[in-house]
C-alpha cells in the first residue's frame, strides 16, 4: 500500500466524479496500474478499480485480500473501498461487475485496455444482455476514454508534493556521493551497481528505471545501458538514475570528466549546463512547455550543439517515471494535451549534448511549478566536476 | 543487444512466416517488446516489427540507431533488419509502414494493441488508401491475431536453453548464499537488499521481479512486499528471487526456519517439499500441465493443505517471467492454449501452502522438458534449513 492520507484519496475520488459527470459517464473502469494506485494506494500488480457515481468498486485476487485487510482502519485506508475478490479469471469478474451496469454509458481508458480484451468484454456483456432481455435489460455500453485520470495526476496534490520533495531529497544526497565515487578502472557496469546500492541505502524500495553509466564514446548513446567498458583518464562520464520513494520517482542525471577536462569537454559542458539553467528559467504557471524546451534547445543550437540534442527537455514524474507533461518540440501529430504548466506539475530539465564517437554531456534536475515560479527539487550542484 | 546468433534469428523468422502463411496474412505487426527481442535481438525499449514474406523492417528511433549500426556484422546481428527510423511518431511511422501493404492481410497483436492506437492506426490506413483511391488502393485490413510470436516462443532454441541453463545455474549459486545469509535481527527489507546485491554479483542484469523475502505471518502472503520486519526466533522465512541474464529470466524460492522447526513447521514444510517433489516427477514431454499441477495439489490436498495452496503450480519462464506455459488447474474460461507440455519448454515447480496468522512455506525450481523427460535447471537442496 501506498501512504496517501484517506482524505487525498476521498479528494481524488470526487474530482474524478466531477470528470465523469462532465463527460457524461456514469461510471469507469480503471485497468492502468498507475491510475488504480492513484485512486486507491493499491500498489500490488493486479487490480481493477470500477467507479460510479457511489460506488467504488475494487476488483483484486486473493493474494491481496491480508494486505487490504491490514490497510482497514490505517490513516491510508481507501474509503469507500468495495473489495470484488476475483472468481475464475479477472476479466470475467469484470464482466459481471460491469454487466448490472445495464444501459449505462461505461467509460474505459483507451490507452490502457487491448484490443483482445475490449473484444471479450464487450461480446461478454452483450450475451450477459441478451440473456436477461425478458427483464429488459440492454447492454452497458462501453466508451472509449483518454486521460481522464492521468488529466488529474498531472497537478500533484500536497502528499504528493511533499513525498517528491522528500524523494528528490534522498536523491540529491545519492547524487552526491555518486559523483564522488566515480573512479578510474571501475566499469560501468560495476558503477552503476554502487549506484543502485546507494539508493537502497537511501531508502528507495528500488530504481525507478535501469541506471545508465555512460563513459568516454558510450556517453554518446542517450540511453546506454552499463558496458563492461573500464572508466578512463580523459572520459566524460554520464551518470542518469532514479529511484522510487513511497511509490513515486524522482530521476537524476550529472556528467563528470575523467581527470583534466579538455577545451571541447568544458565548451560542451557549459552549453548544456546553460541550456539546463535557462530552461529552469523559463519554468512559471502559464508558461507553455515548448517554451521552456525552446529555452533549452536555442540555447544549444546557439552553440552550435543543435544537431546534438535529439530528444525532449523533460517528462513529469509522479506514480510513473515517465508522464505528463512533456516538455518538448510542439509536434501537433501528438500534442494533443494542454500546452500550459500549473502549479503543482512536476518534471525533469534534461537537456543534453551527444557527439557520436566523441562522447556526450547531460544534466538533469526535477522541478516543481510553485504559484509563483519554480522550485528546483534536486539540489547538486551543476559545474564540471574533474575526478 | 540480446545475443541469439544470427542463424537461430533467421529459423525463429523462417517459422514465423510459416505460421502467417498457415493463417492466411501477409504480414504481422509486433508491438509486444518481448516479442521484437525475441526476433531481432533488441532490447531497447521501443520498437515494431512488421514482417512479411520477404521483408523485416523494423521501426525504432534515433536513439536506438547508433547501437543497432554497431551491432552490424556481428554474431548476433538480426538478419535482413531493414530499419525505419521513426519520423514524428511512432504511430505514424507505423501507419506509414503499413500504407503501402494495400489490400493485404497485416496481423496484429490483440493482446498487444490497445483500442485507443488500434483506432487511430485505422482510421490513418483508412485515410490514406482514400486519398490513393484514385490509383486504385483499398486499405490493408488490419487483422487481430492471438499469439502468434507466443506460439513459437513457447518452446525454447538451442540458444536460450543454454542461455536459461547458465542463468539456472548462476541463480543456485545466489541461493545458496542468500539461504546461508539469513541472519535473526536483519530486517525483511535489509535481506531482500543483501539478494539483490548477490544477483548483480552473480552477473545478473537485474532482478526478474520486486524481491519478496517474507517473515512470520508474512509468510502467508504469496506476494509479500519487504517490510521493515525484523527476522526474529520461530519464523519461517520466504525467499523469492530471480534475474535478468542476458535476457532470459529465472525463478527460485526457498524458506527456511529461524531456530529449531516447530512440528507444524516441519509437518507443512513437509508437505510443500513432496508437492514440489511430485510435480517434477510428473513433467515429461506429452503430459498435461494440468495434471502436473494436479500432482502438487493433490498432495497438498491429502495433507489437509488443499485451501492453503490458492495460486498455480507453476509458470513458463524466458524473456518473460511470466509467460506460457500455466502449469494451474484446469480452467475452461481461460485455458484457450493448448494442454501438453513438450521438449524445449522451461517452466517453474512451486507448490506452497499459506496460513494466515501463522505464515507460509513455498519451495520453487526452475525445469526443463527434454527429449525423454525433465532436467531442474535450479540445483540446490531442500530439505529444511533451519539457521
Amino acid at each position: 500500500m501506498s501512504h496517501a492520507p484517506s482524505a487525498a484519496l476521498s479528494r481524488r475520488h470526487a474530482s474524478l466524479r466531477d470528470a465523469l459527470a462532465r463527460s457524461g459517464l456514469d461510471a469507469l473502469v480503471v485497468t492502468a496500474l498507475p491510475n488504480v494506485l492513484y485512486l486507491t494506494n493499491f500498489t500490488g500488480s493486479s487490480g481493477i478499480v470500477v467507479i460510479d457515481r457511489e460506488r467504488l468498486q475494487f476488483i483484486t485476487d486473493f493474494r491481496y485480500v491480508s494486505a487490504l485487510a491490514a490497510s482497514r482502519g490505517a490513516a491510508h485506508e481507501c474509503p469507500g473501498l468495495d473489495v470484488v475478490v476475483v472468481d475464475g479469471s479477472y476479466d470475467a469478474t469484470l464482466a459481471s461487475t460491469i454487466a448490472p451496469l445495464e444501459g449505462r454509458r461505461v467509460g474505459f481508458e483507451a490507452a490502457h485496455l487491448t484490443v483482445a480484451r475490449h473484444q471479450w468484454l464487450t461480446a461478454t456483456i452483450g450475451s450477459a444482455a441478451a440473456a436477461n432481455r425478458s427483464g429488459g435489460g440492454s447492454a452497458a455500453e462501453l466508451v472509449p476514454t483518454d486521460g481522464v485520470v492521468e488529466r488529474l495526476r498531472v497537478r500533484k496534490d500536497d502528499y504528493e508534493i511533499a513525498t517528491v520533495r522528500e524523494a528528490a531529497r534522498r536523491l540529491s544526497g545519492v547524487a552526491r556521493a555518486v559523483v564522488a565515487g566515480v573512479r578510474r578502472g571501475r566499469t560501468e557496469r560495476d558503477t552503476a551497481t554502487d549506484i543502485e546500492r546507494l539508493l537502497r541505502d537511501a531508502g528507495f524500495d528500488k530504481p525507478a528505471f535501469d541506471t545508465i553509466v555512460a563513459s568516454g564514446p558510450n556517453a554518446a548513446l542517450p540511453h546506454a545501458r552499463p558496458t563492461e567498458r573500464t572508466i578512463t583518464e580523459g572520459d566524460l562520464v554520464v551518470l542518469d538514475f532514479g529511484g522510487v520513494y513511497d511509490s513515486y520517482c524522482v530521476d537524476l542525471t550529472r556528467t563528470v570528466a575523467v581527470g583534466t577536462a579538455a577545451p571541447r569537454v568544458r565548451t560542451v559542458y557549459d552549453a548544456v549546463r546553460r541550456a539546463h539553467d535557462n530552461a529552469i528559467a523559463a519554468v512559471a504557471p502559464g508558461r507553455s512547455r515548448f517554451d521552456i524546451d525552446a529555452a533549452a534547445r536555442d540555447t544549444l543550437a546557439a552553440a552550435g550543439l543543435g544537431e546534438a540534442f535529439g530528444h525532449g527537455t523533460g517528462h513529469g514524474l509522479g506514480i510513473e517515471v515517465h508522464e505528463e507533461p512533456r516538455v518538448s518540440r510542439r509536434r501537433p501529430d501528438v500534442d494533443a494535451s494542454g500546452e500550459s504548466v500549473a502549479a503543482g506539475m512536476i518534471f525533469t530539465i534534461e537537456p543534453g549534448a551527444y557527439l557520436p564517437g566523441w562522447g556526450g554531456v547531460r544534466i538533469e534536475d526535477d522541478v516543481l511549478v510553485t504559484e509563483t515560479g519554480v522550485e528546483v527539487l534536486t539540489d547538486v550542484a551543476t559545474e564540471l566536476v574533474e575526478i
